[in-house]
């Protein structure tokens, strides 16, 4: 099976409500309570040898993490996160230390983040760990914001670095909330994914949804310190990881050239910004390198099913 | 690990806050939006192994069986469910035409009860299926009822009839929504749960969060078919089935004398009923035989980790 088109298929049998504003196929849900009031509905699964490797991480880095994706999720709508419920499958034998070393990861960052752990489920299996965790957010009065909204001559910009992850910020990486809301509240921004699949691979969904393509411009795609590191074992280029590497959780947005300026004129924002790129009408990714030239890139990242 | 003290240990981690009306240890915990609505969350993870045998049931039962557990956890707080996101984890080499099964059970279920499905995470494991559903409800205008609000000398009452639910009901149930918001509706109903654990089991978590203690009537307990068919099987006897086995997913409900007596006049509950026992202020369950002699039963049920 191959996930996107699974979910692609999931989609097509989805019927109308009028109080979805955004259904399945973006970072969050977002359902209207009242005319100005949403809440948002993110859920991440996260499985034992897919998402984490018990040899690599602690138990509480692992619960730390599992929250912290949602979280990011709540953040690429430019949302505050307020409540989650967490379903856990540990392993029979799992030891009554270990079960309480995860759940205190998840519950430092709930705390961290002012979120509240509102329910969940303990289940058992004969091996594997499983980690489900469902996030909810609310508007704050806002728009939020959506991955079909990019606009044609938008500029595409990027918080903090990319690609290395696998190196250790997709353990312990920090979502982007203050961030995203921030955004939210001072600019217009058009679009907004996190960097989860990879930057090639998101920026693919946002132009999916929005019927759009796109320009990157090799020179300023923000490279990590990892990336560079990872590539010298690799063999791959440092741009190739920051392009298709995944689980960076930066925000990638974009917003017109105006409001663009208005964010690189304000000083006090809490993350490094670029501009990476921008919107045109054709289809799929190109990248303009020092010379001018452009070539396509696929958008392709992290799959499930090969 | 012991799953109930590790709830218990998460629950006593938690801070307070104003808008949280019911939190971790009910069916659903319950979220005030504003004056007159609350929202209700439920999540339930269903591992291959443990809540399901792949040889034993369809992809399409198996999905069904997904959703309906959360329905059922709804139900039991006498409100009406909304909205669902559905987390699953395929192993790596499940074909397309399984996936589809499995989640057109949940589809099918999720249209039965006007259920909108408003996102989810599609992952992959080495192995193991596993199903995560979080469901949210709506008050419709009513209070949820909770574990909690068991008074002495309330009736204990039940829908349906219980026990033997591994011969096929685990997998076929129809969640008692429509008689949970029917109870909600019409009648004062102080205490409410879903038969999961079993009846002791579940009993004793309502006299727990009610501290209080119950009587049950042996001759009143509704046994099933199957527990009768079962017993032939395990030399147990049928009311042990009736008493012990897990996932009947009926309603399990306590309200005052008065209310049981209107509710017992009104013909079109769409269920069958029995009054079962009563509530007193000792701890415990104990069993009143037709001999009107009392012996104590244990409020033991299916746990996770032995």
């Amino acid at each position: 099976m191959d996930e996107f088109s699974f979910i692609k298929w999931i989609r097509s049998n989805q019927k109308k409500d009028k109080n979805i504003i955004i259904g399945i196929g973006d970072d969050c849900a977002s359902i209207r309570i009242n005319d100005d009031n949403v809440f948002l509905v993110t859920t991440d699964m996260l499985v034992e040898g897919t998402h984490f490797d018990l040899k690599k991480s602690t138990p509480g880095e692992i619960g730390r993490k599992s929250i912290a994706c949602s979280i990011s999720d709540i953040a690429a709508m430019g949302c505050s996160a307020k409540y989650a419920v967490i379903s856990i499958c540990f392993p029979h034998e799992t030891k009554t230390k270990f079960a309480r070393d995860l759940y205190r990861g998840i519950q430092k960052m709930a705390d961290a983040f002012n979120i509240r752990i509102i329910g969940g489920d303990i289940v058992s299996s004969k091996k594997t760990l499983v980690i489900n965790v469902t996030m909810y957010g609310r508007n704050e009065g806002l728009k939020s914001i959506p991955r079909s909204g990019a606009k044609v001559d938008d500029v595409i910009m990027i918080t903090g670095a990319l690609g290395g992850s696998i190196l250790g910020k997709h353990i312990t990486f920090k979502p982007r909330l203050k961030e995203g809301l921030l955004l939210n509240k001072k600019f217009n921004i058009n679009s907004m994914i996190d960097i989860s699949d990879g930057l090639a691979a998101d920026l693919g969904h946002i132009l999916e949804e929005s019927g759009v393509g796109a320009v990157l411009y090799e020179e300023e795609v923000p490279i990590s310190a990892d990336a560079k590191r990872l590539a010298r074992k690799t063999g791959l280029s440092a741009l190739h990881h920051a392009l298709h590497d995944g689980e960076d959780y930066e925000l990638l947005f974009t917003l017109s050239d105006k409001e663009s300026k208005k964010l690189s004129a304000f000083r006090s924002f809490p993350a490094r910004l670029s501009k990476i790129g921008h919107i045109n009408k054709f289809k799929g990714i190109k990248m303009q390198g020092a010379d001018g030239k452009l070539k396509r890139i696929k958008s392709i990242g992290y799959t499930h099913f090969k």
